[in-house]
């Protein structure tokens, strides 16, 4: 499909934060043109056939939210056991839970997250849960791009299993990709860590795990191996070639050093952490020391929404509480890691920012709704103002997958929740 | 009108928090029946002529949100002066601008406000800002109710013409009412504490105001008058029949006693307590001595958005952060402040619960998102996952004024917006 924006605000994100008026051009899944109308380019690159023109009538395009942390196949747990602390919460009602699930449990789950996701402008999300198949098999379904990450630990997923899933699905489909991961320290043993640490040396590749997600997590560690989290993954060559942590909440300053030192991504899952009572991750330090951040929502059982609107305020809201200074974190910087801090983390390099020769991953966000106006300034609207209500369009790899609160993924939205009703009362 | 509502889900929140299926009906701007459908009733009642009969297909009606503290008038300063502490915020950016303010700018942004209450299934708002008469219009003009709280201090209105507001602005229109008020401690001499004290004496009336928003408020309190504010208030007579505060972040002890002597409403504003770094109100314990709650959105210039939603999900989480605690403050507790608490704030007796006799102002949630699927727990679903994007219909005294995005009151947005432009460019 040949697609043309006309009429358009652009928040590229490519020098930061301006916002040009122009077109955008879209040439089967990627950009072709971002900018003002050039009648001369047009037809060198031979583009007067459009399948659609659509008049943006000043609303603003922008490049996708990423997801840069989430649990999809667990939306069947949401509003299921709230108000718990994470120990309690995980051990007493996820994990068992969770060991009931079939391939086509998560695939049917994973479809339902996917659908919120598009209503919130999240293009591609960072997902870690069992069966990776049958995620990559539900994105590539509906057009959606996934990035998995390994969630190996004692109890799910060997090391042969994740090197299999790394092969096959960074090569399977455009829309697919796989990161090496594992659950978390606390899950997995000294054994497994160090097989994780061969598999990276052997790839070359980054890693990610929750890592510091709450205080418990950091003393336990602290017993078992007398350091933490960090500083073990470190000194097991894990960090060697990139990759980052989830959560965050509780690096010391030597854990810093080492997130600095080896490039790492932080990914911040404010909802999350504010629901189970974790705390407050150090955003702002982070950025003092030129951390990569990003902001993933984690999954529906903990948050309970997909909601990058809400992620963004709480992760500037969080921070200023925290550091006592309305100065913090301001909207700008949240809506940086949104978007391009997102796909850095997840190794999206052609979907960051709205530029000729990316893939066209792009939202429309709806400028006419009263959250937005007046226009003093439109970053800080969208971070310190905005909801799903201002999706207008969801676009992923040059497919628009959401319009005007319509979906267009192939499915019926209440056969999707009449199934995982179904498949959910099996199960919990 | 007459309106019958059927299949649908209802959450009347008179028994707390069970919900019924069944059909709501509306006489003019009254609920005549809430429950099961029952035609003996339909004949004494004579309502066989509906002029609108609507299929609620499963979703759920509810009483709508009351936003018990706002300043809907500062919209034209929405991102004009972000992350700034409150003190530097009030003096260089807002007091600066409000003063050339006039009537007609006020009447204009507040009719913004009011069409992003009604996305947000916000039926009725405390209302504390300039120009009063003003304010009424809108609410009036627009079909939205309005209670308006007297902001008076040392710079803006007289005991005179608050009294006159009472007198006028209560008996003016069955959408608007009144209730005494100033602005803060830290803007009002004693002189004029004094005379709010005898108004108060006069009416036998409640007084609300700004209360402990700051820590430095409350230095300054305990400087200038050996005393907390809340204290003070007490001892001038202010708070003798009853009334409450705004923000209410530092309240010690001995303050918490007062406010449950005086049966005083806390209003909490967590969105905007978050963004201007002013801390987090101790809502468990307000819980704990059984202190009404009800929950504000604060006026768009701080927060930025005019937004139930991530107010109620701020209100439970930021609890759970200061607590450090994921089983306070739950979901259906927050749900309950943000309607019938905010309901006994604002003195607005019969737009508390969906019953027959009172007053007919209803949303519908649309269950039918994604983010509220599975319905696991409708009530936390609503609070934990809630947005904008789930309210389908938003009815002020028996009249639909919002309904699948579109709005019915009268003015099209387009010149509103371009009205706000206007007006806020000759002030910003």
């Amino acid at each position: 499909m040949n697609i043309r924006f006309y009429n358009a605000r652009i928040l590229t994100m490519e020098d930061y934060l301006s916002i040009i008026e122009g077109e955008v051009w879209i040439k089967g899944n990627t950009i072709v043109h971002v900018g003002k109308i050039d009648f001369e380019k047009t037809k060198n690159i031979g583009m007067t056939d459009w399948h659609r023109e659509i008049d943006v009538k000043g609303n603003l395009l922008m490049p996708g939210f990423k997801n840069a942390h989430t649990h999809s196949g667990m939306t069947f747990l949401r509003s299921y056991a709230d108000d718990l602390p994470l120990a309690e919460w995980l051990t007493k009602q996820i994990f068992p839970a969770e060991a009931k699930l079939s391939k086509n449990d998560i695939y049917e789950f994973t479809i339902l997250a996917i659908t919120e996701y598009l209503t919130s402008g999240i293009t591609a999300n960072f997902d870690m849960y069992l069966e990776p198949n049958a995620i990559t098999q539900a994105a590539v379904d509906v057009g959606f791009r996934t990035v998995q990450c390994g969630s190996l630990n004692d109890f799910s997923q060997s090391i042969e299993q994740m090197e299999e899933y790394y092969l096959k699905l960074n090569e399977c489909h455009e829309l697919s990709s796989y990161i090496l991961g594992f659950h978390a320290e606390y899950t997995t043993s000294r054994k497994r860590l160090e097989q994780v640490a061969s598999l990276a040396e052997k790839y070359r590749a980054p890693v990610f795990t929750h890592n510091s997600e709450t205080k418990e997590e950091v003393e336990g560690c602290m017993e078992r191996y007398q350091k933490t989290p960090t500083k073990l993954f470190e000194e097991l060559g894990i960090y060697e070639y990139g990759g980052g942590g989830f959560h965050c909440v509780y690096l010391n300053d030597e854990d810093i050093e080492i997130f600095k030192k080896r490039k790492l991504s932080v990914v911040t899952n404010s909802g999350s952490n504010t629901k189970l009572a974790s705390g407050i991750a150090p955003i702002q330090k982070l950025i003092n020391h030129h951390i990569n951040v990003a902001i993933g929502t984690d999954g529906p059982a903990s948050n309970n929404c997909l909601d990058m609107f809400r992620e963004m305020f709480l992760t500037t809201g969080l921070a200023k509480i925290k550091e006592k200074d309305a100065s913090v974190v301001d909207a700008n910087q949240v809506l940086y890691m949104a978007t391009v801090g997102g796909a850095k983390a997840m190794g999206l390099k052609d979907c960051d920012v709205l530029k000729a020769g990316k893939k066209a991953d792009i939202i429309m966000i709806d400028l006419k709704q009263p959250n937005m106006q007046p226009l003093n300034n439109i970053t800080k609207n969208i971070v310190y103002s905005g909801s799903k209500i201002n999706v207008k369009m969801t676009m992923v790899n040059g497919k628009i997958l959401y319009e005007d609160f319509k979906f267009n993924i192939g499915r019926n939205l209440d056969e999707i929740y009449e199934k995982v009703e179904l498949l959910k009362s099996r199960i919990i």
